[in-house]
């Protein structure tokens, strides 16, 4: 009997399940937003995931709903368990990634360190936050926001004036992090309870946007390993996340991690398991939320390189330098999206892998050079 | 613009092509032969594969036409190349894989190593070959064979009198090779020239039918690789293959190594690639049938290990046995062809890859035992 996933959204991250689920034997269900989507070849249906109707229509025959991004809404999620439909990661789990002040008080809770934060109902709130902050904070619109958007640093109330006035609630203030690097740190639970970590990473990032990955994190200590696993086995366990969850960090000067964001599916973080580790983090999550045990997260070389491709080339079609890419650079492995090219969009990204981080690096960055 | 890949043949080497068509952006096209085959995923059309018409509708608006198996009739293959298809590999190179009496005529030319040989148009012929080679020869019926049909053992010419009598032309008498193991040697050839080797594997036969695959071959020399390798591309080069060539081989204990078969398409003894390597031969042999730079062959470990699942268990379901295999066995990495378990049939295999070859034996060997 085959299994059936349903995944809701037809972005890059469903359609990176259809390989693993291919050679799983799993059936891969996805309800995308539009017909040119990135996972269109997998679609078998379309329309919004706002409607319960249409995704409970969707859910039917399926042995598990999971998603491509965290925006179905609760009252969508709860009908969907009020049905009967198994879902992972579930609408108790999806909240903590839905609304960023509702996580701020749960990772209080686990005592998961994170920057000083605070919930400001107005300006005067945000100066007062401000003014123990040393004038500058990072003010988020509790939902909706990624890649940057919904994010900024402030020194004047004044400057998220309008999000205030948009807000039916109050923003989320955060202390500006005088962090050293980014890392990030990938973690799969089982329904049932088995939960494993990957290596953590250092993520780069330009304008907001995840730019390049390096796993795992270079210099970084064993004890900076597995405090990062464990945080994030934490974390995992205790917001009861289901599939993939990937925790954004800053590390600090004196080697401290403070949670940044989190992401309850495949994350861009993760891109580089695909190539360098026995399990890419697509098949870990289609094991997850079908409860199979997790497949092992060892790394296949000491070192592997993600770098997006953003945007496009200025001139003809991604396939176009496909001949010139993969002349140059036989190792590399070259991911693509199905996405019209647009500046700043992430239509792609490159792999490399091996023992010499100089040589991965280069690799993968050369060949995603002929892309963007 | 996206490139598009037809295949005819919907068998587990078609589904295999799905998961790195997806990730190079190649629309992958799949004539089957009916409703239920493997790569019925991802068929687009359903037909007879013997029939021109259904194969030239087939072939409109594709980049390419390739295979999964090599039975389409040469008139077929010629009705598309005369229809201004690009067929890959083409009619000239597919008559050596579809009739042995013609490869081994060719080999000859071309000087590659091989077992004596002789066509024998009846059973004074044979017995004549037989008295020469110590009164044991292998026949074969140049067509049509595979996985040990149309292949015997024989000692007297009446063993294969109905084979005689059905065939409107000779059988091929082979040597017995008193071999100590075989081989096989993946290749890699662009239609504009560029040519690629995988290191060689050894080969482990039950039944006439590949169970189990070690790359690189254990004990391999390094004079033996490169003759192997060497012998690859000659024969590649010599019979014109585009895309993936598997050659098997016969190794004897004075280090020999003979030509037993060939196939121009991805084959059983390059699964361990998938998983093993940093281009799989699937990948590889859409790189190659679209004249895509190669992707490179090395390694990703020292070893890499495929055991083939055969049958089926005796109860249940295969996916009934996902969960207790991937339990015991986190680091194989399983792959299902979606085809009903019947005794003896191939309907999945399990790579297992590290830097210890008996650690990486056991896990593929124990991972694939929970599926029969």
């Amino acid at each position: 009997m085959t299994k059936t996933v349903g995944v809701v959204g037809g972005g890059q991250l469903a359609r990176m399940m259809i390989a693993p689920a291919v050679e799983l034997g799993v059936e891969l269900r996805v309800l995308v937003e539009g017909e040119a989507m990135a996972a269109s070849l997998a679609a078998t249906a379309v329309g919004d995931y706002r409607d319960a109707e249409t995704v409970l229509a969707f859910a039917r025959d399926v042995d598990v709903i999971t998603f491509d991004h965290e925006h179905v809404p609760q009252p969508v999620l709860r009908a969907l368990v009020d049905a009967g439909v198994a879902v992972h990661p579930g609408p108790d789990a999806l909240q903590f990634a839905q609304d960023k002040l509702v996580m701020r008080s749960r990772l209080a809770e686990l005592g998961a360190p994170q920057p000083d934060w605070a919930a400001v109902a107005d300006e005067a709130d945000l100066r007062s936050f401000l003014d123990d902050h040393g004038g500058r904070a990072v003010v988020k619109t509790p939902r909706g926001g990624y890649d940057g958007k919904g994010v900024r640093v402030v020194s004047d109330p004044a400057d998220v004036a309008e999000w205030f006035a948009a807000s039916d609630g109050p923003l989320l203030a955060e202390e500006l992090v005088p962090f050293t690097r980014e890392l990030a740190q990938q973690v799969a639970r089982r329904p049932s309870g088995q939960v494993v970590a990957y290596p953590v990473a250092e993520t780069v990032q330009r304008d907001g946007v995840c730019a390049e990955v390096i796993a795992p994190a270079p210099r970084a200590s064993e004890r900076l390993m597995e405090v990062a696993a464990r945080l994030g086995v934490t974390i995992a366990e205790g917001l009861g996340v289901t599939g993939m969850l990937a925790v954004e960090l800053f590390e600090t000067a004196d080697e401290r991690i403070l949670v940044n964001e989190l992401a309850m599916r495949p994350h861009n973080s993760g891109h580089w398991t695909q190539d360098g580790a026995v399990t890419s983090q697509f098949e870990q999550h289609l094991r997850a939320v079908l409860d199979l045990p997790l497949g092992a997260t060892d790394p296949l070389a000491d070192w592997a390189v993600m770098v997006n491709i953003l945007g496009g080339p200025a001139a003809g079609g991604l396939t176009d330098r496909f001949a010139a890419a993969m002349a140059e650079h036989p190792t590399a492995k070259i991911h693509t999206y199905g996405k019209d090219p647009r500046p700043g969009r992430k239509v792609g990204h490159v792999n490399a892998v091996g023992d010499d981080l100089e040589d991965a690096v280069y690799e993968a960055r050369a060949a995603a050079g002929f892309f963007s």
